[in-house]
């Protein structure tokens, strides 16, 4: 079976072709800049990348040019678009309206419209992406896979804030948690490779990217997870502040004359490793200036990994021990710096780092000693695949 | 050496006269409703308690009234003022300017200032209670005790917020963390009753009440502590959120209409576990409901009670271990239910809670097994002992 999977941003849409049989990527490729003007930049797999200009006024002309890079005859992975079975949307938010993947009827689009406000910036543009598909593969099934959808197992002690119980009734303010698809394929494959079925395991997947959350995943639920309603929470992330004071919103508002909004807007742009440094978000970046002696980039990479440290030790004592941690995503694949600072100092609690095998950079792997009683691991994610495997189980 | 010890609140002071040589309490009292009417409550050890309606236009007049009732010929505790030899204040916040406790001059006093707008409500009124003792006083010394001053230890991956750094520069926005004296305290005596130096130890202390703080403290020195900026964050407490997703508040603002001063009020006020269980801040009652069948005093104690769990995971990782875990102050104190929710399960770094122990109420015990690695104990806190040790110090 041949399953799209589509990542729709407001103004970009990422695309994958996967063969679900052999679980092979054949083509992908993203389009950028649409209601601007439009760039499309494809690869076939075995075929060279390329990149276009192309006017793309709305989405249905993006997808458009998708279809056709997919189907042409000299640079296109399929002859026909009849060979596509089924199409997988990335879709960032579910609400308590979703706690699996779902095939998307009308019902479907109205519930998931209703999670609007809850990700106002996201939910209105992977819904344009869904309806740009039915248009223009009309009967092929579409599929919603969703964000936060695997994080619908948390307990209400986990997911509640300690805030008027009302707001939580009234506006649906409670932890929904991000980046579900991807801690849930990571925890599925480290319970394969701890030879464990995923029942009796408990794992802490470390998904540190550009954004970045840990998740605790007991069973194969999860249980709890670093971001919150929204993905500001948590560790701080490449732009993102994660946690802080709640109280540092009015005191900045006093100080500044700046307003709720553009706070927020700060906290979600321009604080994180980047505000902390000064400039760097990129932690390849951050890593080579600690080395030239900036002593700011050396500042943001320990708070970073304290606070990947910290929420180690928290999800452990959410769920009385762990088994395994899984690092995945950009920084948790190819950063052995923060990872041996998250990491160290703690045989504590049974956990020690081999710093041979930790020097591994985006393959998997076991970076714990054979005697570590918690197993480490560099697990990469592929959420599209993920989106693909979720896709092909409902069609 | 008898030592004043004075806790000034904007309309408040507490106070106790402890005899320092036999750690004594001798006397012990509060003014209230200081610039509406006044009312002193007075109690002399080993004579009855009595309270008087007295006009107290100002902190002055408090803090003549207390003078007065502490050599009353009949109910009072010293003959003459010359008997008491030193004063020692409680002070919330010294920003980044004070470390240790201080005998109050001048710059001293300057000093405090420039940290008000840290503490707006609580800084401005400490210093009017210091200058109430020194014009009636006159010749005896003025000692300030920070609650912050003991957590001036934090590295500064444990006090930098992921936010730009200019706003720490500029703002001195940074993690002060409170509660200070009693964390101190705490575990100086936690050392003791581990008949280890403190230098050599790891301790978790658990400041459990109205406000609740957890600290780390790795030879005898806080190296993280859950309250931030203000109060406000960390664990959630009685009227407080503790920490929230700081989007939660420009949420809040677009579907309330509210302004940031409103919400940072509801959420120092009208949160935690009050707003969760709609009306109950004090445990006791949220026990009392919980077991008539309340669920949300069940999910308020369950929320608080979980958040204690993942910050003693969370500092048990900061420090690479913990020898002893101290809960202390109201809740700390006299509430084993909490106590066993937070430390149950925790077999998996060593702590296992001895259930008859964990009974007791008030005093000092330990309440882990004889085998468990971890060593638990319930430590009353006294932070007016502690201004009155530190105060006799430095005089």
């Amino acid at each position: 079976m041949k399953v799209l999977v589509i990542n729709c941003g407001s103004s970009s849409l990422k695309y994958q072709l996967i063969d679900s049989d052999t679980e092979e990527l054949l083509a992908k490729g993203l389009c950028e800049r649409i209601a601007v003007d439009g760039r499309l930049t494809h690869t076939t797999t075995g075929k060279e990348k390329y990149t276009k200009d192309l006017p793309m006024p709305d989405h249905n002309a993006a997808v458009s040019y998708v279809l056709e890079a997919l189907t042409d005859k000299e640079t296109g992975a399929i002859t026909d678009l009849s060979e596509i079975d089924a199409v997988g949307h990335r879709i960032v938010h579910g609400g308590e309206k979703f706690a699996k993947s779902v095939v998307i009827t009308d019902e479907v689009i109205a519930a998931i419209e209703e999670c609007n406000d809850l990700a106002p910036l996201h939910n209105p543009a992977n819904l344009i992406g869904i309806r740009a598909c039915q248009k223009l593969m009309p009967g092929v099934p579409n599929v919603g896979v969703f964000d936060t959808a695997f994080h619908q197992t948390m307990p209400d002690k986990a997911y509640i804030y300690g805030i008027p119980y009302e707001y939580y009734t009234d506006y649906k303010i409670r932890r929904y948690g991000f980046h579900g698809t991807s801690h849930s394929f990571v925890s599925k494959r480290t319970a394969e490779l701890l030879g464990k079925n995923i029942e009796d395991t408990k794992i802490i997947v470390c998904h540190l990217g550009n954004g970045s959350s840990i998740t605790a995943v007991k069973g194969g639920k999860s249980v709890d997870t670093t971001m919150g309603l929204t993905p500001l929470a948590g560790v701080i992330m490449g732009t993102r502040s994660g946690d802080i004071d709640p109280a540092i919103i009015e005191f900045l508002a006093n100080k500044t004359g700046k307003n709720i909004e553009e706070i927020n807007t700060i906290l979600n742009k321009k604080s994180g490793v980047y505000g902390l440094s000064g400039g760097f978000s990129d932690f390849r970046d951050l890593g080579k200036g600690m080395e030239e002696g900036n002593d700011r980039c050396r500042l943001a990479l320990d708070v970073f990994a304290y606070g990947v440290k910290k929420y180690i030790g928290a999800y452990a004592a959410a769920m009385g021990g762990v088994d395994a941690i899984a690092f995945t995503a950009g920084i948790g694949e190819n950063n052995p710096y923060v990872r041996n600072l998250a990491m160290s100092d703690m045989e504590y609690m049974g956990i020690t780092i081999d710093q041979e095998a930790n020097k591994v950079m985006g393959d998997e792997k076991l970076i714990s000693t054979p005697d570590s009683k918690v197993k480490v691991f560099v697990v990469p994610t592929n959420e599209e695949l993920a989106i693909a495997r979720e896709t092909v189980a409902l069609v």
